[in-house]
């Protein structure tokens, strides 16, 4: 390695490392000469890199400082030890939404019985009276021809123009969005986020090795657009993980104003965007929202939708409109998971292609909608002083900050003792900046279980508070 | 970087690369010092690090040589652009099996068929009627309840016992071994595979970054043993990933003593195994052939089992049988796909639930046992000379040997052009020593097609060994 690399990797883990925070000022280039016996030349070409790479400024007649960052630019730690705990919550909290004896206000999912089981299961039937033994090989990836078609003609419906092979069908959008990260990053590459996100995009850049950069994102206006720029201006980028409709956990929907501005931000700097999008079918309002893919011009949107949220959660079928990616995603496909099983894509085509989808998700938003107002009602009840709770605005989560005293975490501890879960905040962060905030699910029936765990919460929560 | 390991690093790259190859002498240790500009001391270490490390022996009073490796220890290239030739090739070669009018000799499929097509979807059906909305939720990781009860059962027939609980079900066993291989490695870690292997494991190697230790595998007695024992001593291997029975494409399946030796040895060096066992089931023969699993007395051996080859390719269930890696492979799953799709394990534990599968197994492997047959009378016939094909013992590949003269790259493309698929050497291999091999499949109706299609190989073949 080059004396000057030595020095950058220094620099750039020093700064990693909270030893130069943002703002403060480096040793100049006369004190480095000095400390570490290199050349004036070798320490100006590292100072002048790191400048071109982001890391750090400098200021005329003042010498050379850390990037200003106000954003919580954090690399994640990718030692092993750290893995292992962030997974370990994850899916604790995950098993715990799975005891049907626990009240599921942490579970991911909605209700099922919400779903149009009776018709899906005539689809199913059908399907086994007319499946052909060789159909098994017609839907390998990209998958389904009828169903890539059906699902072609919806995007067209929203006025988004795509063929059919841009399309492939996944094992529900997490395969689609774990392929679509990978066919676009390396090791080691720099990944964008928001903080708080999906945990689902903070296991695969762990998985993958990569690094993220994790833009926050308010419950009002969604990410923030300016620390964008910067981010991107900075640092090397190769992909973007996002979520513009519904986020999860925030529920926050982007303006139309400010999806287009995130995808022209996105292709002026040629940082391709995996939008995460399986939400927007449950929008609550008078317009349906349009996906960022929407404003997408040079194909630098893959769209990862799926049935799950909205139709169906057991036959995991996903995909991405990934554009020219598509190829590099469907090679992926064949070496992980080879393809989604032909039966469950021929009776999503067979659904799909009368209105009943349509007929259903007219039906779903509005008892989703009503549970949700429910739900916030019976918590703002009960909730402690000085905490907030975002507006019911479509799908099924509300996002509660409690005072920040209250560390959620033991509070998710307390509240599965006495049969409840929540989803608490250190599941959607990188760091603990969400520990005192929750996620609460609101798609399940408002009944009188329901409301005695919304007390029983209110309890540990004012116990807490007052601790 | 350490001087010694910089030294240590330019040794084993240029033994890697070829340039000194095992057995020959290694620049003495005062030829460094005076090369390298190194200290005595320096040189010593590295190379002490080196022996302890197995890539080099010292000889009393002669000095340091490269390891005598008369095996193929090749590590894989992870090169991107090497990378992305390989898949292309995979790619081309399944896409071409894919066209229905192109004859399947290459297919790594069995005749769709022959599968048990109308009882499927009776159970289909039957899961349509019966599956809960809430089924979805009771399906995740590591799977339906009954079915793994129904997987432990046919394993207890068998004498072996495992738990359900050691059971996760994936998407096909290509997920599963994925997943087996991912728990076990991370990237870097040296992996044993057999030479020709299955492509998806080279495949998985390259994508995990793992480095392949190919040990030679013949169609008489399957992997060798000794050489095995030899890698096992002088590489920190962290997984083996093998097919005991009719592995593919060599259809060999080690004998009884053979499989406990293999278990023995690796629970010797504590090196998990990843056993690879989707055709077992398409045995040919008195006995059935049990797998290496059923001598693991440690939990070391993952075995992958899958109902693509022998019931259904299209429903995409497979398994592992994990012992203690389960949990882990569970949560692997849960980040990746999530789950399998419910319907489709439901429909397998209703199936599997009577006897009908033993029944359509035993009438398939007369029929596969029988068409093999056929096509290896109808492939001699046709043969250059000095060419050698595998026996047929099972299952529906047989292998073939070739003049060196004959490129079956070559020979794959000029089949391909008369309309004819097979599937090369090249793909089951990390480098050119199967480049006048190929695979054959025979699980397809032996009928006047099949038979002008390998007069026409026949041919072809018959050209490119005169020329």
């Amino acid at each position: 390695m080059a004396k000057y690399q030595r020095l950058m990797d220094d620099v750039q883990q020093q700064i990693e490392a909270g030893i130069w925070p943002p703002g403060t000022k480096l040793p100049s280039l006369r004190q480095q000469v000095a400390q570490q016996g290199l050349s004036l030349m070798t320490v100006l070409h590292a100072y002048e890199l790191l400048e071109s790479q982001g890391w750090i400024v400098s200021r005329p007649q003042s010498g050379y400082y850390v990037a200003p960052r106000a954003l919580a630019v954090k690399p994640l730690s990718v030692a092993i030890s750290e893995k292992v705990d962030i997974n370990d919550f994850v899916f604790d909290v995950l098993q715990a939404t799975r005891d049907p004896s626990i009240v599921p206000f942490g579970s991911a999912f909605p209700d099922p019985a919400l779903f149009p089981q009776r018709q899906l299961m005539r689809s199913l039937a059908n399907v086994s009276h007319q499946l052909t033994a060789s159909d098994a090989l017609h839907n390998l990836p990209p998958g389904n021809a009828t169903l890539r078609q059906l699902l072609a003609q919806r995007y067209a419906r929203q006025g988004i123009m795509l063929s059919p092979d841009e399309i492939v069908i996944t094992s529900g959008a997490l395969e689609a969005l774990n392929l679509s990260l990978q066919s676009l990053t390396e090791p080691g590459d720099y990944v964008v986020i928001e903080q708080p996100s999906f945990y689902g995009a903070l296991q695969a850049i762990e998985r993958l090795k990569l690094k993220a950069l994790a833009i926050p994102s308010d419950p009002t206006h969604g990410i923030d657009l300016v620390q964008l720029e910067e981010t991107l201006q900075r640092w090397p980028v190769k992909a973007c993980w996002l979520m513009t409709t519904l986020q999860n956990p925030l529920g926050v929907t982007l303006t139309p104003e400010r999806k287009q501005q995130l995808v022209e931000l996105l292709a002026q700097h040629q940082v391709p965007m995996i939008e995460d999008d399986v939400y927007s079918e449950l929008w609550n309002g008078t317009t349906p929202p349009l996906p960022a893919k929407a404003w997408d011009r040079q194909g630098n949107v893959l769209h990862c939708g799926s049935f799950s949220k909205s139709l169906v959660a057991g036959f995991r079928v996903g995909w991405v409109a990934a554009g020219k990616h598509a190829q590099r995603i469907q090679r992926l496909q064949l070496m992980s998971t080879l393809s989604t099983s032909a039966p469950m894509q021929l009776a999503l085509a067979d659904f799909l292609a009368t209105r009943r989808y349509d007929v259903h998700l007219k039906r779903l938003r509005q008892i989703l909608a009503k549970r949700q107002q429910m739900a916030r009602q019976s918590l703002l009840k009960v909730l402690p002083a000085r905490s907030t709770v975002t507006e019911a605005s479509g799908g099924y989560f509300l996002w509660v900050t409690l005072p920040e005293t209250i560390n959620t975490i033991v509070l998710y501890q307390q509240a599965l003792a006495a049969g409840i879960s929540i989803a608490p905040g250190q599941l959607f962060a990188t760091g603990d900046q969400f520990n005192h905030c929750f996620r609460l699910n609101t798609a399940w029936p408002w009944d009188t279980r329901a409301e005695a765990a919304m007390e029983t919460l209110g309890r540990i929560m004012a116990e807490m508070a007052q601790s």
